[in-house]
């Protein structure tokens, strides 16, 4: 047995299931290895930032990491913009990145570069074996390490030469590690902000992380109701569990004004696996801190912690049955189904973001999984999509674009028995369109929304935002993908996935029907006209 | 004056003229700046690798460096695999990369991550500006270090608020700096080795860098000829001045056995601008070392010393008239002329990568750019254009796949007037395929040729070279890159190039003499059968 082949062995032992794989000629022991194993099941990407997306969307969904199989210091380079959003969601990653064998390190050929140093801007563990034999426990480590808290990236480097060395050394898993128990002073921090009076909703509990699945949603949908607090959750969201049946729960704004103007009348806050809201980007003569000033925030659990736990023994130490909190008929919590309805469509003809949602809204189909990476257009179909049928919807945790497709692809394979419904800016397709290709190889169930408006709409926005002069003709070529459009039927079709065109609602909706009731990739391209 | 408007005021009196830019919120004020000068071209890419990589080609070409502009550091990492081949290149690269306002990174916004810590991997120099006043000093001072020796990466980090803040000291260039000189001990030891005896053909002089320009490359030959040394190069040169009328220069083959077996007779070797050959890869038992372990090695120049200075006083110290070396009369070296003619093609009807060579090099016209990315197929195309017309010939300088698009069309940029023909591997290609979007919005005269043969063939001959047992069905699904098939022609179109299939050498020679008639980009999908 080689040390590729043991490792194998123990990353099996450990738990993981599937390899999204982008390998070289220093990965070959390593690709031999998972290629003699039934038991791990292997994803080829055509970029790297496709593999660590997917990883991303995998654990998400499945809540375990997935294996990513990368190859040396540039390999992974591709890769660190994903990477770097799925540490900002708090997922577990394990990566195996290939390198030189240790010998030829010092001869410095063309593609030697530091694979340690890439792998330490995102990840809390990084390490490289030292022998075949070490090559197994370095495995197990990583794993170890991923599964820390909420969920680490963790990074371990095999050398050439130790994949294909004999190992003789069986290494077992590491025993999963407990998540730690938020300290009982913040329980009672919580509390008593809570029951310290005040004008009731100026108090929020303000969620992320764990705190969005279902059964938390529904503890703190319970001491909402029961305090008078209002439940609200941070701007992007790895995970939110909501539609019919589920507690409503405000999200905060992308922009910094509408979300302090959200915030205004708040006195307290309760931080629950969520840090306290700052603005996203730095505006000039703008606050980059949210809330007022003399808000007083308190931390229930932190995003590492036991959320689930922390929760429960705040209910308890509230005096509620934390056993009654769930279900669409828990008698407290404002659910979906008792939302407002969403606005009518001022202009039916026209295929807006608004119409988009809106058929979504009566379409989409139970246990669906919404991966949001809509940018501009993402905001009008969160809002009105509150009433469609229950639902997972991810976002893009890190803001580094070129996460939708690759995400919307783990997810797929994390969940294959649900439809996975792809909301999509075109400019940020684009960084890692290569997913479409795996996406058709894997036969995943992803119905991709291209809401093709062809521009960077967003910087637009942000052009005046930021106090920029009259824009000439050329700054605003550099926020535009016209000259030439993008024809995201060819490009889909080019890589196996079927496509269609939607210029009016009409279309859309019986495009988004035919697609919904196949199974297999499809890709709609939305020419989307933008009312901001 | 705001700093963004400062700093370019100085970054064009410094000589920059073409930026390579995927901006983002951050950037917003460079981008206002920028777009405010007639003197400063914006490209616009829709992916970061393709910054890294055009600017690369540009720098090749022109000889001078491009302007990047990028977001943070997830923007910055998607350019690293380009940044990592650039600095193997060693051309200049002046990176401006926008990072939040300087308060707002205490708070860590989701987009936040260490700027410098991505830069630093490749960059031979780093700094963030301290204010709005030292913005353009740091501009200054990144076009100063990219133009150390033969040219480094540089790249300096713009907090947005000292784009945005007013600046009020103008900023002067800095002077350009010198190539250091070799050392006259170095010139000494190189002659005395070129004439120490031993066989004729035992002595190589190894080239690399600036020594593969055609007026060095003449120096060169007429070194070699005089003292019966062989005329030998890097297997990866950034820019080969080749073809018809230029001295013939053996190039390192890629793999270990045959570069070895073409080394093996040597005992003394002279490095220009070049350092002493490596095997790309380590292989189980085979030594990384390729040339002789008895073989005596002297550097007349590295590759950031003055190697045309260095060239002339070698031959000047042996005797020679340097003023006489050039052209294609020059009575001493071997030129392509009287090269021996390439193998007839034993399958006419096959379009193999020799077909394709043999038009290529009846029909590359005159001082063309051949941009080869081509991998497996690219050994036989370089063997077969030996005697076509002048030409460059620009590798991947450091194995990062997905090089080859971008760096045509900033080789394209630079040189208007010359054609450029990327004959481009499919996997590789898929890397960075955004950058056909940029090839057509600048009408840029890039041939790209497609060789598809659906799969990374490179690693289905690396798979057993490394010892890998019989490969699984599995095992081959991570080499493959059917199932489904990539569609370069829908590829294309849907990036508004114009696009062509070849599935015969007559149909290729046909589409090929089409696209080099026509202005604009062409790709052409060549459906090759392999014969390694």
């Amino acid at each position: 047995m080689n040390g590729a082949e043991n490792l194998l062995e123990t990353l099996v032992a450990s738990g993981m299931e599937i390899c999204f794989a982008n390998p070289g000629t220093s990965e070959m022991q390593l690709v031999s290895a998972i290629g003699n194993r039934p038991d791990m099941r292997a994803v080829l990407c055509l970029f790297e930032g496709v593999v660590a997306g997917a990883a991303d969307g995998y654990a998400r969904m499945a809540d375990k990491p997935a294996l990513t199989l990368l190859h040396l210091g540039s390999g992974f380079a591709n890769s660190m913009a994903n990477q770097h959003n799925a540490m900002r969601a708090h997922v577990p990653l394990v990566n195996m990145v290939g390198d030189h064998a240790t010998w030829h390190v010092k001869y410095d050929a063309p593609l030697t570069s530091d694979v340690a140093a890439h792998a330490a801007i995102s990840s809390s563990w990084v390490r490289a074996s030292t022998s075949a034999d070490d090559l197994a426990l370095a495995g197990a480590q990583a794993v170890h390490a991923a599964l820390q808290g909420a969920g680490k990236i963790a990074t371990f480097i095999a050398p050439a030469n130790h994949a294909w060395e004999a190992a003789t050394q069986k290494v077992n898993p590491l025993p999963r590690p407990q998540r730690p128990q938020a300290p009982a002073a913040a329980i009672e921090q919580a509390a008593a902000l809570l029951t310290a009076g005040g004008q009731a909703g100026n108090c929020a509990l303000f969620l992320g992380g764990q705190a969005l699945r279902e059964n938390n949603l529904q503890l703190a949908a319970q001491i909402a109701e029961t305090t008078g607090a209002r439940l609200m959750c941070e701007t992007f969201p790895a995970r939110l569990q909501r539609g019919k049946g589920r507690p409503l729960v405000q999200r905060l704004p992308y922009f910094a004004e509408p979300a302090a103007a959200q915030l205004q009348d708040l006195d307290r806050m309760i931080l629950i696996g969520a840090k306290a809201p700052v603005s996203f980007f730095a505006y000039p003569g703008k606050a980059s801190w949210l809330a007022p000033e003399d808000c007083e925030m308190a931390t229930l659990a932190e995003v590492d912690q036991d959320i689930h736990a922390a929760l429960a023994a705040l209910a308890q130490r509230l005096g509620l049955d934390p056993e009654k909190a769930g279900g669409a008929d828990s008698p407290g919590a404002e659910t979906a189904a008792t939302a407002t309805p969403p606005e009518p469509e001022s202009e039916p003809d026209k295929l807006t973001p608004l119409a988009i949602g809106q058929s979504l809204a009566r379409m989409l189909p139970e246990n669906a999984i919404v991966v949001d990476e809509a940018a501009t257009c993402g905001l009008k179909l969160f809002a009105v999509t509150e009433q469609a049928a229950a639902h997972d919807w991810l976002t893009l945790t890190g803001g580094a674009i070129g996460q939708g497709l690759p995400l919307s692809l783990g997810a797929a394979l994390a969940c294959p028995d649900r439809k996975v419904v792809n909301l999509q800016a075109d400019g940020s397709a684009m960084y890692t369109v290569q997913a479409l290709w795996s996406m058709a190889r894997e036969q995943t169930d992803v119905v991709c929304v291209i809401m093709n408006n062809r521009s960077y709409a967003i910087l637009n926005i942000e052009l005046a935002r930021v106090g920029a002069t009259a824009p000439t003709p050329k700054t605003l070529s550099m926020l535009d993908l016209s000259r030439p459009d993008l024809d995201w039927v060819s490009l889909a079709t080019g890589m196996g996935v079927p496509a269609s065109r939607a210029e009016t609602p009409r279309q859309f909706e019986t495009q988004l029907a035919a697609a919904l009731s196949q199974p297999g990739p499809h890709l709609i391209e939305a020419l989307v006209v933008q009312n901001m």
